[in-house]
Formats: C-alpha cells, sequence, structure tokens
C-alpha cells in the first residue's frame, strides 16, 4: 500500500487513512525519517515522540483510532502540556519537568484521530515574535535562508512549511500565530478569543493569549478548528458558544459580503509590495461578488502600550513562581521584560484595561455595517536573523514591532483572524494577507479566506521552500 | 380623593395611581413636607427635587406617565447622574457640577412612572459602610438613637425607613445596599453582576459594583427589580440575558427548594442572637418544603485582601483625575484610601484577578448541589456612631469589615443577594438574613425572601422608627 505524501492535505490523509487506501504506518516512518535528517537543520522540533507516533498509526490502521483527523500527523508547539514527552516552554527554567496530563486542545486532537509527532521550537514562552531561541536554536525560515521564521510559534510554522507536520498547533497573544505563518507560506488561524480551550497551555498573558492554529490551506484550518473549538469550564475564558460547521463555510463564497478596508494604520508604513498584494487580494473579493467599504478603526497610537501594560504583569504574575530559584536561567529579553513588569503599578494596569474596553466598543461601532476586514498581515517579509530594528517607508522601530504592527490589536478585540498567502515577493520571501472577523464568526473568515487562496492556485509550493529540495 | 399612605407599598401606590382612586399629587404634596420636616434630623438626602416631583404627579393623574411604577416617589443614590438635580457622590469634590443626562437605572425608572424625589446621602463616594458623610452628615438609624444606618447606601436606607420615599436606589460593591438595609429593617436586593446597567452610576470599583435597591418588603424588591433589569451595551459589565416575570417567583413558594447552609465563616464570630433568628428563618424554610444542605464554601481567609486589592486601584484609576487639583476636598478615609493605592503593584492586582477566578470555580462547585444559600447579613446589628472596631464572639476587627464579612464575597462571585429582615434584636435594632442565588436567578432568591418575610408578619413596623413618631 503506497504511503501518501507529506503535502497532501489533512482532509486527504483522513480521508485516505479512513479508506484504507494508504499506509498511515508508511507515512509515519517517511515523516519521522525525514524529521531525522532534517531537524538539526530546520530546529523544528523540541522533541519527538517516535514511539507513539508509530503506535498510533498502527493503532490508526488496525481502526482503533478514529475521527475527522486519524491518521493526520500534527506538531504542537512546546508551550503545549503533554503527558508522553516533556514539556519546556522552549526555556530552560522547565528543564526537567514533565506534566501528567495533556492539554486540552491536544486531548482534542488526539480524540479526533490526529497524531501528535512532537513538540515544536518557540520563542522562550512566547515572549517575542523573532522565534530567536538560544537554548533550542533559531529555526530559519524555509524561504530565506538567514531569515527569521517568525514567531514565537517558529517551530509549528517551520515543521508545516517543511513537511515535517501536517498542521500544528501554536499560540497568539500579539500575532505568535498568524506572523510565522506569513513569513513561511501558510495559513495561520487565531480564532476568537474563548473559542480553543487554552487548558494546559502554558500561559502567557491570559487576557490576550489564544490557541492559534498552523495549516498548509485554508480547507486544512476549517477541519482542524471543528475539532478544536468548543466550550471547556477549565479555561476561565472559555465561552459557551455553538460551534457551527466550518466546511460548509468553505463552499459559501464571498458574494453579498462586505468587507471593511481600513482606511488608516493598516496601509501606511508597509512594503509596496506588501500592499499591492493585499490590494489584488481584495480586487479579486470585490470581482467574486463582496464589497469593499472604507471603514475607520479606532486611533492605535496607545494601542502598543496598552497591549504591554496588559502583558507584563500578566507574564510576571505567572512566572514569580520561578524566579527565586531561576531567574539565571530565563533568556536575556524575558529576564528584561520580567524586570521592567516589576514596576508596573496596578492603576495602570487598570487604566489599561479601560483603554482596552474603549477600544472594544470603538471597534464594535466602526466594524457594524461589515462582515470582516482585510489587511496585511504583516508590514514587511522574513527580516534577516539578527535583525533588531527596521525602517519601513519612513518609520523606524523594533522588529518584533514591526511584525506584529498588524495582529497585535486583534489580541485586544478577540476577534478572529486569519493569515493566507498572497503571493511571493520580488525577494521570494511569502507574504501573508490578514482577514479578521467578527467574534465568533470564524465561518466568513474562512469564507473569505478560501476566496483569497482560490485566487492563487498553486503558487506557493511547499516543496519550493524545503531544506533538502525532496519530494515531500 | 385621598392621598395614599406612604406606608403603602410600591405595588398598591402604583395600583392606586393607575385606577385613579387616590391622589398622586396629595400623596407626593405629603412627602415632600414630611421631607421638609424631617430631612436636617434624618440627613437622607442631599438634594430634592420638588418641583420635579410635583410635575411628575400632575402628569401621572393627566395618565401622560404610565407604567408598573406610575406615581411611585423615590429616593436615588447621590452617585447616579441626573438632569435635574447635582451629582455629588456625598463628596466635596464634585460641587458645584451638574450632569447632562440621567443614568441608565433612573431613565428606566422614569420610564416605569416612578417619581425620582431627590438625590439620597450616602458614605463619600461609596468608600466605607459605616455612611460616616463629614460633608452631608451622617444619617442615624431609624431604629436606635446615635447609631449607625450603614452604607454607604445610608441615606437610601434611611429614606425608606422613615417614610420619605417608598424604595430607594443604591449601589453596593461589597455590601453598601445589602448592610445598610439590614441595619435599618428593610430588603435590600444586589442583583447579578451585570443585570442592571450602571451605565450613568458614578464608579467605585467596576469590577465589583453592582446597582442595589432598597424597599419595604420582597414584593417591591421584585416590582421595582423588573423595570431595572436588562442589557446596556454601555455598561461594559451588562449581560444579555433574558428577564423573567420576576412577580411570578414571588407566588412559587420553596417547595423542594435546596437551600445551602455554609459550614464554616457565615455562622462564626456573629451574635448569638443573629444566628438565633438565621437558624429560625431556615427551619421555617424547611418547614415550607425546602431541604437545608450543609455546604462548603472557599477558604475565606484572603478573601477581604483579594477584594482590596481589586478596589483600590481603581478607585484611584477613577479619582486619578481630580488628585491634581481636589485631593484636599476628600475626606480623610478616602484620602488613605487613594494614597494606599499608588503603591500597588499590577502584578498583585492580576495575582488578586486570578484569585478571583478561583473563588468563582470553587464557588460554583460548592453549589452545584443546591438552588440558593442562605447566612445573616451582617454578623452585627447597628454599630453606635464613632465605633471604629468591633469584637463578635472573640475575633476584634474593624467596624466596616465586620458589617461586610457576610456579603463583600458575593460581590466578588457576582450572585445575586438579597437582605431580608429577620427580626429584632433584644437592643430593638433590626436583624438581617442574607439569601444568595445563583448567578442571574434572583427568583429563587426573590421566592425564598417573600417565604421568610410572611414568616414575620408584621413584626417589623415601619413607623415605629420613624423621626417624629408620626403615621405616615
Amino acid at each position: 500500500m503506497p504511503a501518501p505524501c507529506l503535502t497532501e492535505s489533512a482532509a486527504r490523509l483522513a480521508a485516505s487513512a479512513r479508506e484504507g487506501t494508504a499506509s498511515v504506518t508508511g507515512m509515519i516512518d517517511r515523516l519521522l525519517d525525514r524529521i531525522d535528517r532534517l531537524n538539526d537543520k530546520t530546529k523544528a522540533y523540541i522533541s519527538v515522540d517516535g514511539e507513539g507516533a508509530r503506535d498510533a498509526a498502527r493503532r490508526c490502521e488496525r481502526r482503533e483510532i478514529a475521527g475527522p483527523l486519524a491518521g493526520v500527523p500534527y506538531a504542537a508547539k512546546d508551550l503545549f502540556e503533554t503527558r508522553r514527552l516533556p514539556t519546556t516552554g522552549g526555556s530552560r527554567v522547565l528543564e526537567g519537568w514533565q506534566s501528567d496530563r495533556d492539554a486540552a486542545a491536544i486531548e482534542r486532537l488526539n480524540a479526533a484521530g490526529a497524531i501528535l509527532i512532537g513538540k515544536a521550537n518557540l520563542h522562550e514562552f512566547a515572549h517575542g515574535t523573532t522565534g530567536e531561541n538560544a537554548r533550542f536554536g533559531t529555526p530559519p525560515n524555509p524561504w530565506g535562508p538567514g531569515r527569521m521564521a517568525g514567531g514565537s510559534s517558529s517551530g509549528s510554522a517551520v515543521a508545516v512549511a517543511q513537511g515535517l507536520a501536517c498542521f500544528a498547533l501554536g499560540s497568539d497573544t500579539g500575532g505568535s500565530t498568524r506572523v510565522p505563518a506569513a513569513l513561511c507560506g501558510l495559513v495561520g488561524l487565531k480564532p476568537t478569543y474563548g473559542r480553543v480551550s487554552r487548558d494546559g497551555m502554558i500561559p502567557y498573558c491570559w487576557s490576550l493569549d489564544h490557541v492559534g492554529l498552523i495549516a498548509g490551506c485554508v480547507g486544512d484550518a476549517a477541519l482542524v478548528l471543528q475539532s478544536l473549538a468548543g466550550h471547556d469550564p477549565r479555561d476561565s475564558g472559555s465561552a459557551e458558544w455553538v460551534v457551527p460547521d466550518y466546511a460548509k463555510a468553505l463552499t459559501r463564497g464571498v458574494k453579498g459580503l462586505r468587507i471593511g478596508v481600513p482606511e488608516r494604520h493598516f496601509f501606511e508604513h508597509a512594503d509596496p509590495e506588501i500592499l499591492a498584494a493585499t490590494r489584488r487580494c481584495l480586487a479579486r473579493l470585490a470581482e467574486r461578488g463582496a464589497t469593499l467599504l472604507p471603514v475607520t478603526l479606532p486611533d492605535l497610537a496607545q494601542a502598543r502600550t496598552v497591549s504591554l501594560l496588559l502583558q507584563m504583569p500578566e507574564v510576571l504574575s505567572y512566572h514569580r513562581r520561578y524566579l527565586p530559584e531561576k531567574m539565571a536561567l530565563y533568556g536575556e529579553d524575558v529576564r528584561s521584560g520580567l524586570a521592567f513588569a516589576q514596576f508596573i503599578l496596578a492603576e495602570h494596569y487598570v487604566r489599561a484595561q479601560r483603554m482596552l474596553e474603549k477600544y472594544l466598543r470603538e471597534t464594535e461601532a466602526a466594524l457594524a455595517g461589515v462582515d470582516a476586514i482585510v489587511t496585511p498581515t504583516c508590514p514587511i517579509v522574513a527580516p534577516r536573523l539578527g535583525t533588531v530594528a527596521v525602517a519601513t517607508d519612513g518609520l523606524e522601530e523594533p522588529v518584533g514591532n514591526a511584525l506584529t504592527r498588524f495582529t497585535s490589536f486583534f489580541n485586544m478585540t478577540g476577534a478572529p483572524a486569519m493569515s493566507v498567502p498572497s503571493g511571493l515577493h520580488s525577494t521570494g520571501l511569502p507574504m501573508g494577507v490578514q482577514i479578521v472577523g467578527r467574534p465568533f464568526d470564524e465561518e466568513t473568515v474562512l469564507a473569505i479566506g478560501q476566496a483569497v487562496e482560490d485566487r492563487q492556485g498553486l503558487l506557493l509550493d511547499p516543496a519550493a521552500g524545503c531544506c533538502d529540495g525532496a519530494a515531500i
């Protein structure tokens, strides 16, 4: 029996496993072999559960495992607790620790038949968007040697882009799923705040943390979301909200949808090719029957400050437990963030919360007349490794600020947001377009994403960026 | 046409106004006259809108005003913004300020036909539970000369107890409605967090602030709640939750209800007569078919600290705007609170929020098997004016801590809670029993309250405590 190609979509892998037309064990063997060969170079995985994956593949072939994702191999950002593999958070601090349970998202994916291959590399404790990691190495961007893969879910994106997993779990507090997806030519989805349980995911900042997912195409994002979504009382942010049939959304088209185009902030100080690609996506959506409408989002001049004032005390509050013994084990960027956080006053945190509520009200009003908005995902393509600051159309800023400039606001509003490839830049690097919906309306986001993706056909060939150039 | 007696229930006043069997203008004239005579002594009102009330009474008689509360006179704690009267917050700080709008609660009551008589006295900015106010005077307890009326909604309780209003709006952040109701022999209801809009109510601490109401009987509490309840997008804490028919709840009885009796904390260090009165209420509920079950609530050792850590930064955040110019105008207790709040770190506020979530989860689990719980409202009867600390059964504590020891936890959980008179203490002072329901289930709270009230008949005669002893 043939082992299916690792570039197959999750939907096809699951179908062939279900129909018994392909060897799941053969596919998993080939995948593990590929990881063996490439992980030193890609640095995608921190740990791999070969035994567990082979066992799951056998049980899948014996029909002991079933479900919509049966036989589909995935990677989980190493912030998700797992019973069988250590959970490091990408840090020396947790070295030697092993959780005794699986995170809720892992439980759900396993219940859907997906096969956990290993734990993906990340920016230490998700505390940054460059994906740089001194302890476990920095995964390079598959599309540009010496370029960042983006983060914090760097290994998740690289694993999928390099054919080392079919999809991957990430987290997203300011763009940590969407940014690496955009930089690596993938689909990155941050569902609505409360849609997917974060139970068992090491928190960065629970006010803004979301579970995210990275996939090769919009259809797979919908399929994986279907298994992940749902209420979980163990997550205090979890919402009791009906989970619709996401597959249906993919066939819905965009005819009649009102798509908002922000008049300021999101089309400024960005690479002109990225803006042009975004406008091409918008034009195509209009051709397919969507109506484009200008929208004016709130003034975002203070938005980064507000986000940081919310994040830092929460980060400190979580990590306080480790500081007396393990302060020296943190990377320098995390350590300086924690040090800074100690001096933030409660009054300022409270004021940031009030600002957040103001943003929510203003955003709701601004978007009252549209079904979604479309922006570029990042204003820049993948920066060179080691870059500290960038200048974009006259705006100089730290590289992390640039990468999340268009994404982090939607962690504050909690709206569902997805990055979909919008084409290749003249440097050969991928660009992404961001689709943001109304809370709990991932369906519209997926429908628009599907239309954007259709436009491109096979523009982004996953094999193009692979380390070994070999067919995957 | 006879003017109805001011001790009539709101339901009867509204019925006679509706049927045209009584003179609303006559009743309002008598009421305003009574306020004229008694307000210097009772200190219930900070301002009175005689003209507005007389005009509303005339329009009511001309049928230009209708609704379930038509013709019913009420007082509003002077934290609620009003177009026609200044809003002082009980403080020198706002002197000279006049809002250009009515708070949402005022709007709703006016729409229901109720007649706003004036703005009730309070502990400055609701920042305390003794009701002491250096600027506007301290309303004495109608039942005991030289005793506290309790606070912070002191004037609201005294106005109702003295026959100077039929019911009153209060606020409740730690017990500010329930405590003065208990101390003054009245019904005090704090509906679920999110049930009644706080728009236009000067905040104390928006994480814990609730609109409250004080009435002479449980039936009136239900009637007033019916007009107040409902979603309001202008209040970020407002919930979209169906508003049931509260009148029906009053006829439902308690048969089959499971009533939890907390095993610790709520039956300790309390006046033995108050405990005995609470147990008598419980016994009567059991006689009427309710089942009493022991419940174990979370360990509350840190609850006051958690509550303060949430309150103080929010108080400071709100009042910061006035501090540069008006610091000296605050009373000493508020000023020292604001000074203290400046040194609370964001990390601690965040930790308090996490503790709050833990309390919520634990409380939900503890109460899974019951429909409501019953406790005393306060561990002590109204303390003498000027009291700083009290000792109750071996526990010494500041008087404000004692007064809110059994109430403030339910501001953190957001559950609906009502104080109903449980009898008279041997000192002649009223005692109260607290009924706490599940979130958004005010119906069960009202049903139990009705059963407790029935038990007592006319035990508490409103005229007994009135300043002038004259029939009201």
